[in-house]
């Protein structure tokens, strides 16, 4: 994944063709993402008439979003390092892995992406609602972000380490099921609390659809801020001391 | 995988004992795929005195399909490049990537593939009815064409991405992965609205076997719209620029 | 996987210290294979009370074969190819894979540790009955025998395909991936049928743990015919024609 | 993965930069699995009010351990080795593959890493307990250390074979998965019975955070053993003869 081979560029950059496709990979990738992981949630509400969830509906949303976000880096790494995620091109921007005008660009075709996917569905279901992202019962909205900001923690750190990391070595050619896999996983432990989303764009599409905003600045504020933290630290402590020229052949 | 070095040849190419031998690959792999994958149905409807579908029955069918499919395309990779799908086999053609003869060895091959399954699945289970692809309540044909149109555009453009692209780079290592389970994904969404197709084979076989061809046309022109759109949009948008000659030597 | 470089060899083979030591990683990997893949139907009916099978019951299984046999073969692929079957090492015997000595060893590994992991599960849960495999109402023997046949084609023409063909190219990498998930898919569908069990080693264990041999000859004859066809199929249709020297060194 | 190659150093190793680098990855390896694999059990909790263990709840506990696992030594590999359990830790020891103050700071990052992710847990969820590991009724304290002994070892001798045999080859791109997807099997098969910890950083967080220290030494004893004993067959039986020197080229 060539993310790291995207940080140079100036103002021109943004209309240059290759960023316009790696945006256009980019609104496809989360067009993809979405597509599979908001529809299994409207599958489950079809399946159980709008029961609540159930440990095997998050086994099902935890498998959905982990195997659709696997597949949407895959298809994506090589045109835009497959971001598929706004808290994903923060971390890499603070780690100096992408210019701010390239950054801006993703972070519009992912929430284009989003969105479009949830009108495609919306429709292909026959008119059911998207579902949105909320708190159970007994969690705060504080205990929320944190639990958003330690989950995206988990995931922009996996970025960095088995995709940006120049000496990440052969773990590089699993990087994108390992980004998809701890998404799965922080599902099952965070899904019945706040939904999990570690994903701006994923709780944007479904908000801006169904017109409901309601604690929509959690699943900005935490993803962000656990994203930026991942960036700053892996960056700085695991990956500068290398900058000496690391011949970055591996394979 | 080679798919992308099966574009040449003339007439005489489907007689090519190489042309036979990625024939009978494909209908091994089809045979393969659509055994479990319609086997995983059967067996739901047996442990279930066919009950309606459940969260838990359609992790089943995801997996079923994810693991099966993943493991069809690594075993006929090589050979023929692993389509097990018509909808695949159109969008390497729209492209460019297979020739018209091959591609209609391929169908004839996919087809019967799915056939056999189905007949052998029906003597293995004691005489069981093989399931057929159909409309959920609240889902109109149109809709469904829609979800197949969508389904199958991931589908085709993973294939694009991670198995023909010739900039994959080591995303082409766990290309059959992320085959199998953009299907796996998909299912936990769209199996509950049209059953998830993405598929004309895995549709025709049961529906021949039990002679119902209910709405069978949906599962034939949604996948290869669907298909035909991501041969062309990842053909000509992301891969035509990188005609001037680029070393395919990767590995 | 070097499995075809072990076709060499002759009487002494079997006592060679290296002969030795595959066996014995073959009687290790049979072991962890058996432990979880048993176990974990054990499990079920713990938190059952010996509850009929369910979707979801089906779905622990066939995870728990798909992941104990993919790390089983990962774990054994360098040391003795990681076959873990004896319907494997048959289909490898019947294609000039291994010779009939070696082949010998690995069965006896295989029944032992298939065995010993019984006796482990039964002391470990506190003195539970190890379950053995059977028919399900409406299957009769030689459905079940078609069944197996078929099941074990697939597994054998897998392990040929991803491990032992030398063009078999990055697929190799997955090759332990897709042998375990193919055995995972089948079990979602056969094991509602007949315990899908594609090994008769897997069978072997509990059957004499339990001393129950009812319908056993069905999960012998059944898997050694179909891997027994892999091997033809595969190594004089798929491999033969590339006997000119190919240098194996893919990686 | 470096593994073997940390077995060098001295006195002055623990206070060597790259040792406190390691330590870090470790801890915070350690963190994300702990904080998917222990929230998964709260979240199980929160949707089925506290209910008992079912087949779907222990192929959610499954998943989320081993997605977890795959992506926390994942993404230590590069730089500590991804132990992310003081029983790997323990094994690599006792094989001669870390030096004893290099495995001390480990064991302290990886049970602090444990106990963080629990207090995160804790403050994320609005208070709710985290679950600590136990016995179910009919499983006496030494049936439960020969489970976590016979898990532990398959667990270690996955390390051993895949991470740290200098032969392992191309198993080693895909070490990550087999290292998660081992633990995920065995917690479907050993979860029932005594919680299937395999890793005393695992059950130390919840106990220290709980205060329940009952049996806890099970979790200790058993999984040290196992390790132990894989390190030693795994060294000096398919390892040490191999010690003339072997081109580490592989690929």
């Amino acid at each position: 994944m060539p993310i790291s081979q995207i940080a140079v560029g100036g103002r021109e950059e943004a209309t240059h063709p290759d960023a316009l496709k790696a945006a256009l990979a980019e609104f496809l990738s989360t067009l993809i993402f979405v597509f599979a992981g908001q529809g299994s949630g409207m599958a489950f509400n079809k399946l159980t008439n709008d029961g609540s969830t159930t440990p095997a509906g998050l086994v099902a949303a935890s498998l959905a979003h982990a195997f659709g976000l696997f597949v949407a880096v895959s298809v994506g790494a090589n045109i835009s390092g497959g971001h598929v995620n706004p808290a994903v091109t923060f971390g890499a921007f603070i780690g100096g892995n992408i210019t701010l005008l390239r950054g801006i660009l993703y972070w519009i075709a992912q929430l284009l992406g989003s969105t479009v996917a949830c009108l495609l569905l919306r429709f292909a279901t026959g008119g059911l609602a998207t579902g949105t992202f909320g708190l159970s019962s007994g969690v705060g909205v504080w205990n929320a972000v944190v639990l958003e900001i330690v989950m995206t923690f988990g995931l922009v750190y996996t970025v960095y380490a088995t995709a940006i990391d120049p000496k990440r070595g052969t773990v590089g050619t699993i990087a994108p099921i390992a980004i998809g896999f701890i998404v799965g996983a922080n599902i099952l432990a965070g899904g019945a609390f706040d939904g999990a989303s570690m994903n701006p764009a994923v709780s944007f599409g479904p908000a801006l659809v169904s017109w409901d905003w309601t604690n929509h600045w959690i699943y900005w504020v935490g993803p962000l801020i656990g994203g930026g933290i991942a960036g700053l630290i892996y960056e700085f402590i695991f990956i500068s001391q290398t900058h000496e020229p690391v011949p970055s052949s591996d394979f």
